[in-house]
């Protein structure tokens, strides 16, 4: 490391004091960024006005690197809670972020981190409104973990869960799948795509609350985080105990994923989604979908991919290219280490 | 390591995947301990019946050793975030847990971890709703982080903050203080002080709603974590605007932290607590809360320990044993690294 580097501000134990610099660290990078009238009395915890029923939900960060193209940690830890929130049925209002820093992180880094965070929830409609800093030695984390959670208030009207999927039903998704992924994936193995692989880290839950207010009908939503479609459509078939029929040729994925998943050997069944989600309706209903979608940038890639059936209940087939048919399973090991 | 040791069941990168293995792990570990009818779906989220007004807050813990006379990090997790959506003026009434698993850490002792979460969490009336596990490489965290946040419910008439201190009103701790940080430190340094020396740690929520619902005119109250008992009244007096005066004799400190201290050369007024709390409140109510308070086991060392006043805003004077007085300042660095 050259001196010049090593001169730039860093993290240090006292950070995470609960003194005088944890103080300055606070106002000077966390509320300078995620300012808002319920964040900046810093005190114990944050008020909150909201009504009805609620959804909370949370996500740890560990994500490896933490900046990465689309995206970095800050934007993931946002968009992955708002769009767990969003995925109950849910507008998201309010998030905590607890970061936990490694002694030596830079500055710059985490400022960069926090505008992340900043920029993101305003787009996102949501507020940061607690958090919590820790500061661990060098060598007791890698760089910084973000832990957000998240409660919003619920749509009325609406039942989600994934236990709801029926045989009728038909399964969509909004988007290439497996970008951030491939992504994650192709930065660590130094694979360079020429810029055209990218997360697609990004809020859903404007899209999904439009979706919810026109079809209140839908039986189940989920975002394809780690484990990709495949671990999200085989939780389906055995928690609503129901057959999945897939269409390998229905099923988006970009050119730029494909090709990182034939030189690192990934399926993009299985690769993470951070700004995609997949929704599963009566088949009456699928045209007030689309209708209900067609102005959402984030769902231009709405389509349909296969079917909810009474056949081999818990069991997910995929239907290949050549016509064939295979089964889909999860994972059983791990394959894609802190891909979020 | 022993064979014995190593062929114990540990974790590893799988449990991170989102697939089966993380099933297994999160059904068969933490849904055995912390189940309720929120938690079980194991959707995205959980739904919540809250009313009115809420707090929210959140802690990440990655204190060092994770097991501890007194406690443990999963106690910590769960005593924390309840006590800090207390001090909001709030009834806690749901928790998330979000933890960071080190490839390696023992089942066992992880079992250990939820099970202490389950029982904490049914003693202070409250439910862990939802959760998250990732799992890092080995050397890339230190055995387990555990990040809790929670809502409550507000409690209604009252109005709490650090900027709400007034002169005439007179300070309260709930018990002895440091007992937490000394446990700690002592632990760290090998000190055996016979068993005396445990930590404070527990829920103090219901003996706060018990205050709070007799004496709603608490002007201020506050958990001395981090930066114990100095950090906190110093940062209440710098957001009030106000002079505070403390008396030593009357801060309560356990011959065994008051000991520890000796020997490591520790300032009890800079011990974090885990199961304390600090009320600021007019003096005319000072008998009601030690009547609202006369039968909560966590507040059977309730007293008075000092004033607010007009004279030097923004400063913590300690009138001295010995009859003198020296400025209370919050710490600069860190001194006590992963207490919580």
């Amino acid at each position: 490391m050259s001196e010049q580097t090593d001169s730039r501000a860093r993290i240090h134990m006292g950070h995470g004091s609960g003194g005088r610099a944890t103080g300055r660290l606070i106002q000077e990078l966390f509320v300078k960024h995620l300012h808002n009238e319920r964040l900046d009395p810093l005190d114990d915890g944050a008020l909150l006005d909201l009504s009805g029923s609620l959804a909370m939900s949370t996500d740890a960060f560990v994500v490896d690197p933490i900046f990465f193209p689309g995206g970095d940690i800050g934007k993931l830890a946002v968009c992955g809670t708002v769009n767990d929130v969003a995925m109950c049925g849910a507008v998201p209002r309010a998030l905590s972020a607890a970061f936990i820093l490694e002694e030596g992180l830079l500055l710059e880094d985490l400022e960069r981190i926090a505008r992340s965070m900043g920029a993101q929830a305003r787009e996102a409609g949501v507020e940061v409104v607690t958090g919590d800093t820790k500061v661990v030695p060098r060598g007791h984390a890698d760089g910084v973990y973000v832990t957000t959670a998240g409660v919003g208030e619920r749509i009325e009207g609406v039942r989600l869960g994934g236990a709801l999927a029926r045989p009728g039903d038909v399964i969509m998704v909004s988007g290439p799948l497996g970008d951030h992924g491939a992504a994650i994936m192709a930065v660590r193995a130094g694979i360079d795509l020429e810029g055209d692989l990218r997360s697609d880290c990004a809020s859903v839950a404007g899209a999904v609350v439009r979706l919810l207010q026109a079809v209140p009908g839908v039986h189940v939503l989920r975002d394809p985080t780690r484990g990709g479609l495949a671990s999200v459509v085989v939780e389906i078939a055995e928690a609503s105990k129901v057959g999945v029929e897939l269409e390998e040729t229905a099923i988006p994925v970009s050119e730029a994923t494909l090709a990182a998943c034939e030189i690192l050997g990934l399926d993009p069944l299985s690769l993470a989604c951070e700004g995609r989600f997949v929704a599963i309706l009566p088949a009456e209903l699928e045209d007030a979908a689309c209708q209900a979608l067609s102005e959402e940038a984030v769902a231009s890639g709405l389509c349909r991919i296969g079917r909810v059936v009474d056949d081999h209940p818990g069991k997910v087939v995929l239907r290949t290219q050549i016509g064939g048919t295979r089964l889909v399973d999860q994972a059983e090991g791990e394959l894609l280490p802190r891909i979020c």
